[in-house]
C-alpha cells in the first residue's frame, strides 16, 4: 500500500473585535500548515512531528502532548478508532505567533480536527468538526473562525450535567495543560461523538475594510489575560457591549463602511479596560490613534487577549501601523513590534490531497 | 391664513427579542395616529387634545402633561421656539395597548418628535430627531424602531458630565413622571439641540418570518419590570447573551430562516428569568411552546418588559397563539389574552399632509 499525503492549512484568527468577547472571530492570512504522510509500511505507532517557523522551540513534539495531535486523537477515539494509524509523519510550519492574541492555540486545535478526520478517514463535515472543537475549547470565537473562515459569530449551547462530566474525558480546557505522563493510553475511554454543542453564523465583510495587526514582541498567556477579568459586570457595562456588538456585526458588512458608526461600535467595557496593565501603552495606543488623527481608520482594539492590536481601516494603513508602533515604544517601553497587513481569508481550514 | 392639517402615524414596537436587552427593536403594525390641525386664527395657546382608542381613559389631555405634546415642546424649545403655536388641535387615536411591552411610551415620544418638527416647521431629519428621542428616553430600542421602522439595533454614546447635566432640562427619564404643576412655563430654558447621542443600524428581516403578539389583559409597568433586574451579572450570563445576540441579528435576515439557529439564539439570561414573577405562567409558556411541539416556530420571548409574548414563526401561527393563551390561562390564571398577527412595518413613523 502506498503512502497517503495531504496538506492541512489553517488561518490565524482575531477574536473579540472590541465588544464581542468570546463571540466573534475573524479569519486572517497567516497560516499554520501541516504536511502529513501516512505510510502504512512505517513502524512508528506514534506520529513523528517536526516543527519549523514560529514557536518551533516551544511546541511539544511528543504526539501525546502536542495540542494538534492530541486533538486528532480525541477526534479519532470519539469516532471508533483506538489509536493513531502507524507510519504518520507530520511536518508543521507555523506563521502564527504564539501568545499574541492571533489564535495560535485555536489554529492548533483546528488543525488537529482535520488531521483526525483525515487519519481516520472519518468523512466528518465541518459542522460536526466544530462540535468536537467546542468540546475541547469552550471559547468558540477563534476555533469557529479558523475552521469556517471569514467573519463569524457563535454561541455555545449549555451542556447538561452528564455532558459536562463527559467532556472531562479526554480533553477539557487542555490549553495549556499537558499531563506529564501522557502516552499511548492517554485519552482512552473517550466520550461519544459530540453533537449540537454550538452554532455559528457567518457575517459579511465589506471589501473596503483592510486589516492591520500590530504585534508586540512579547507574549500574553490566555490564562493570565483571563485571570484579570472580573467575575461580574454591571448592568450598564453589559448593555454597553450588547448595544455595540449588535450594531458592529452588521455595520462591518455594509459598503461603504460608516466610520462614525463602526468606531464607536468597536468600544468595549468587558475585557480591554482590565487588560491594560498586561499590555503597557495599550490605553495610549487606543487614545492616540482615532479616525480624527488617522483618516481612514474605522476602529482599533485588542486582538483576542492581546498584546496584538487590530486596526480596521479603509486607508492610511502604513501611518496607522507606524503610529501604533511608535506609541507602544514611547509610552509602553515596547521596543519591537511587527506590523502585518492581512487579508480576511474566506476559506477557513482546508485539506488538500496530493 | 388657512389652517394646516397633517397626520402622524407611529408603529408599535417589540424590543429585546430575547437576548437584545435595551438594544434591538422591531416595528410592528399597530399604530398611534395623530390628526393635527393648526389654525392660526384659533385662540388656544395650549394644544387641545382629544383621545380615542386604547388608553383613552389614562392619557393626560393637558398638553403640558401629555407625553407626546411634552416631547413636541422639548423639540420646539430646543430649536428656537418658545412655545406651541396657537390654534393647535390634536385628535389622537391609539391602537397600541398601554403597559404591555409593545412600546406605547416610545410611540408617544416618537409622535411628539414629529409633532414638534411639524409645528415648528423645523425640517429636522430622522437622524436628528433620533438624537432628541435618545435624550428623553435613554433606552434606545423602542424609540429607534418606532422612528426608523423595520428591525433595528442601536447604541447610546456616553454623555459627558456636562451633557448629563443638560439633559435634566427639561426632560429626563420623564416616563412616567409628570410634574403636577406643569404649565406654560414648563420646559423653558431648554438645552441646545442634542447631537450625536446615539447611532443605529437597520438589519434585514427574512420575508418568511411571521410575527405573533399574544397580549395578556394586564399591565406591567416598565419601572417595576426594571426594578426586579439585578445591578450586576455574572460573566457567564453576559457571554451567554452576547453570543446569542450576535448570531440572532444576522440569523433573522437569512432565507430560509434556520429554526435550529434562531430558537437558541433567542434565549436570554438578562431580563426574562427575573420577570417571571411579574408575569404568571411565563415560564410555562416558554417551556411548552417550542419548535418540537409547534412546527414552524422559530423563537418565543417576552416583548419588551412584557407581559406580551412575541413569537416568530414560519407557520402554525394560530396554534402557537392558542396554546400560549391556554397556557397563560391554565398555568398563570390569566383569563384574557388577545392574539395579534402583525406585520413588520418597513416605514417607521410618518407624516402625511392633507
Amino acid at each position: 500500500m502506498s503512502a497517503r499525503k495531504f496538506t492541512i492549512t489553517v488561518p490565524c484568527t482575531s477574536s473579540n473585535i472590541g465588544p464581542g468577547f468570546d463571540v466573534v472571530g475573524l479569519s486572517l492570512s497567516l497560516y499554520l500548515t501541516l504536511k502529513v504522510t501516512v505510510d502504512p509500511s512505517g513502524s512508528n505507532t506514534s506520529p513523528t512531528l517536526a516543527y519549523t517557523g514560529l514557536g518551533a522551540e516551544e511546541a511539544p513534539l511528543d504526539a501525546y502532548k502536542n495540542l494538534t495531535t492530541r486533538t486528532a486523537l480525541y477526534v479519532l477515539r470519539s469516532n471508533g478508532h483506538t489509536a493513531f494509524p502507524v507510519g504518520v509523519s507530520i511536518d508543521v510550519h507555523n506563521e502564527v505567533p504564539f501568545g499574541r492574541g492571533l489564535g495560535s492555540s485555536g489554529a492548533a486545535v483546528v488543525a488537529g480536527l482535520l488531521l483526525g478526520n483525515e487519519l481516520g478517514q472519518l468523512g466528518l463535515g465541518k459542522d460536526r468538526l466544530l462540535d468536537h472543537a467546542l468540546m475541547i475549547e469552550r471559547h468558540p470565537d477563534n476555533v469557529t473562525a479558523a475552521l469556517m473562515g471569514g467573519f463569524v459569530g457563535s454561541y455555545l449551547l449549555e451542556l447538561s450535567p452528564a455532558e459536562e462530566e463527559r467532556r472531562d474525558v479526554p480533553l477539557s480546557e487542555v490549553i495549556p495543560e499537558y499531563p506529564p505522563n501522557a502516552s499511548f493510553d492517554w485519552g482512552t475511554n473517550p466520550p461519544s461523538p459530540p453533537k449540537n454543542i454550538g452554532h455559528y453564523i457567518r457575517f459579511g465583510w465589506a471589501p473596503e475594510i483592510k486589516v492591520i495587526a500590530i504585534i508586540p514582541d512579547f507574549q500574553v498567556s490566555t490564562a493570565s489575560a483571563r485571570s484579570v477579568l472580573p467575575e461580574t459586570y454591571s448592568k450598564k457595562d453589559l448593555i454597553f457591549n450588547l448595544q455595540r456588538l449588535a450594531v458592529l456585526t452588521t455595520a462591518l458588512t455594509r459598503s461603504p463602511p460608516d466610520e462614525f458608526l463602526i468606531y464607536q461600535a468597536m468600544q468595549d467595557k468587558v475585557h480591554q479596560p482590565y487588560r491594560k496593565n498586561l499590555i503597557p501603552g495599550l490605553n495610549d495606543v487606543l487614545a492616540s490613534v482615532t479616525p480624527k488623527t488617522h483618516p481612514g481608520l474605522l476602529g482599533i482594539c485588542l486582538s483576542g487577549a492581546g498584546p496584538t492590536i487590530l486596526a480596521l481601516a479603509t486607508g492610511g494603513v502604513e501611518k496607522i501601523a507606524e503610529d501604533v508602533i511608535r506609541t507602544f515604544r514611547e509610552k509602553g517601553g515596547i521596543e519591537r513590534c511587527d506590523a502585518k497587513f492581512l487579508k480576511v481569508t474566506e476559506e477557513g481550514a482546508q485539506v488538500t490531497h496530493e
